[in-house]
């Protein structure tokens, strides 16, 4: 009785040679579509009773997810951290449900799943409804058991994604966060009205922003992409919310083109992967022009410094600030607010592992060894 | 001013080749020490007032760490929340410096570094203090910036490690993490008098433990790390406390062999790296015979039938059970208890390692691109 989430609709491709690429295209009119549903564009506000969890009286947030829904929940993370003031601990499911980790009651958990079948993330659910904790599910697909088993459902609204390299579900998730970090901000009294109404406006922009980002740098990516499909390696770079954006790239290319791309944090780059460096292993970064902008760029400096081949991804400030740096290519995006930063900069990752499986050849929507949705462990 | 940790005394390999060839043999001696100076074993005890911290009143532990002092603070998150059922937070330094996150004043921080030099870690430290949380630290080096500007110091006792790459400086601290663990969950009253001397008793079996498993392991560990040294990729996989060990096996064969090894928790390998798997890329699995013991080999079924080879790296009773998983190779370990079972399982990972790198003419204690001691950002 598991149902995908394209089960009552057909799928059509479109114009599209892939699903991959029709989700990646669809993801302007979709968050702007999802971010309606959380935020009321004409007010300038976020609205009343998206959530049922008491963002004014909860100490702490902790999520659980798998895969690219993890990487969002860290996404997550940074923003409730820095709007709200309100920690959040994100754990792989997997790791969480067996490590049956202390809870505070004064807690909620969040689960995020594509799917809403996950087997590892309902479980997480599970073991934290049995514990007392108010749950919530961030979930795409709403006919599912963890969209059903939390106390409260918030919908993704990406709509059927078919491609098993989640695009637009994982933009959806990073939209739906931002949106309730704002909320709780303003209820817990950490961003005033007048902040409020600027951030809303941010998101407003998005859609715009994305469908910009989508013309103005495909072709582009698409050239790059001849190149890195020569490569074995790669590794992905950020910090802040550009640090499991680093994980999502490699994560996406790891998927379609099964080149062995790895995504780290930035600042650990001389604790270990440094070594790696050289003129096999090229290196993305994510670099929006940011408060650790200054601190990335200069760990780059010592990758061009030791051979190291770079593709930069930046904003138009932060291709300013960063001449002096050697690079392969650099992608060049809008100034964004860090609040709606991941979810522009997350697109040249995604196309840039779309093209690379293409030009190599691979089963794009079905890549090897992957089924859509994790319904055992 | 800044001191090394061997500015004061003459380094000398005596009849190693590398000076991390003769720190992984010196283990069962130095972690014996360590453990003398934070557990009685002949009262069968941990020690009074070997910490600053009141694990009795802390709702929650925040460890900073950077590289593999950062993995090792994962290590010791498993062992705080199963033992004391104390929530520990573990955040990369320069990750968690510049997110500023929102601290419970019920909390204590720790800090992890060898060097007690540490940049990242020496920043994380000032933010926390500066945030009025009480902090102690967890260094090899006594007279470093780290461990004077803490609260509290715990000294690791690992003597001075001169190899890059960090070996038993990693299991002194997992060691010392291991006796704060038990000696908090005595605190807490989570485990009885009775189950503390047994796990004290556990604790004075490691030296004797770790003896025997270099001598019973090396032969067959240097034929493998032959193999090894002609493949350009690795994955390792773990749960539970394997899991950061498979991060730290992966660091180890990054650092000084400069294979592309990545390490990642078991469950999230059908969320993406399972698409990587062919004959190119040995999988190296940790898995002693544990409550997630049946998991992981279930995931190691499926890399099998994608024609992965697998390195599998278990115990006996765990090899007794995995009969019908077709393997590369079989590393075999005592059966160890869950508190020790990270000190004995990192020795293998660190002589893989350590061979690999010797049949491939790299600068083992010397590695190109890494410093000893991170001081700048």
């Amino acid at each position: 009785r598991k149902r995908s989430a394209g089960a009552h609709f057909v799928a059509d491709k479109g114009n599209h040679r892939h699903f991959m690429e029709k989700e990646i295209h669809e993801q302007p009119e979709v968050i702007a579509h999802t971010l309606s549903h959380y935020v009321d564009f004409s007010a300038g506000c976020t609205r009343e009773g998206i959530s049922t969890i008491a963002f004014d009286r909860i100490e702490r947030l902790t999520v659980s997810a798998c895969g690219t829904a993890y990487i969002a929940g860290l996404v997550g993370k940074y923003l409730f951290e820095r709007f709200a003031r309100l920690p959040v601990d994100v754990d792989t499911a997997s790791e969480f449900r067996y490590r049956e980790p202390p809870l505070s009651p004064a807690g909620a958990a969040l689960f995020i799943s594509q799917s809403g079948e996950t087997a590892d993330t309902l479980a997480s659910l599970r073991y934290c409804r049995s514990e007392g904790l108010a749950s919530e599910a961030l979930v795409n697909v709403g006919d599912s058991s963890i969209a059903r088993e939390a106390d409260g459902f918030l919908p993704t609204l990406a709509g059927p994604e078919i491609g098993v390299a989640s695009t637009k579900a994982f933009t959806c998730q990073i939209a739906v966060l931002a949106a309730l970090a704002l909320s709780a901000a303003v209820r817990r009294g950490t961003i005033t009205r007048k902040e409020e109404t600027r951030l809303v406006r941010t998101l407003s922009e998005v859609p715009r922003l994305m469908r910009d980002t989508l013309a103005a740098s495909e072709a582009d990516i698409r050239s790059l992409a001849q190149e890195i499909s020569h490569y074995r390696h790669a590794l992905y770079l950020g910090r802040g919310t550009s640090f499991p954006l680093a994980l999502e790239g490699a994560l996406k290319l790891k998927e379609i083109s099964y080149i062995h791309a790895e995504g780290y944090a930035a600042g650990e780059l001389k604790h270990g992967p440094i070594a790696l460096i050289d003129e096999t292993m090229p290196v993305v970064v994510i670099a929006p022009y940011d408060h650790v902008f200054s601190k990335t760029i200069s760990n780059m400096q010592e990758v061009a410094a030791r051979g190291g081949r770079i593709i930069l991804i930046t904003d138009r400030q932060g291709a300013a600030a960063a001449t002096t740096l050697e690079t392969m290519r650099t992608i060049l995006l809008p100034d964004t607010d860090p609040l709606v930063t991941p979810l522009i900069f997350a697109l040249p990752l995604q196309l840039m592992a779309y093209h690379t499986a293409v030009f190599m050849g691979t089963d794009v929507d079905q890549p090897r060894n992957l089924a859509k949705s994790v319904t055992v462990e």
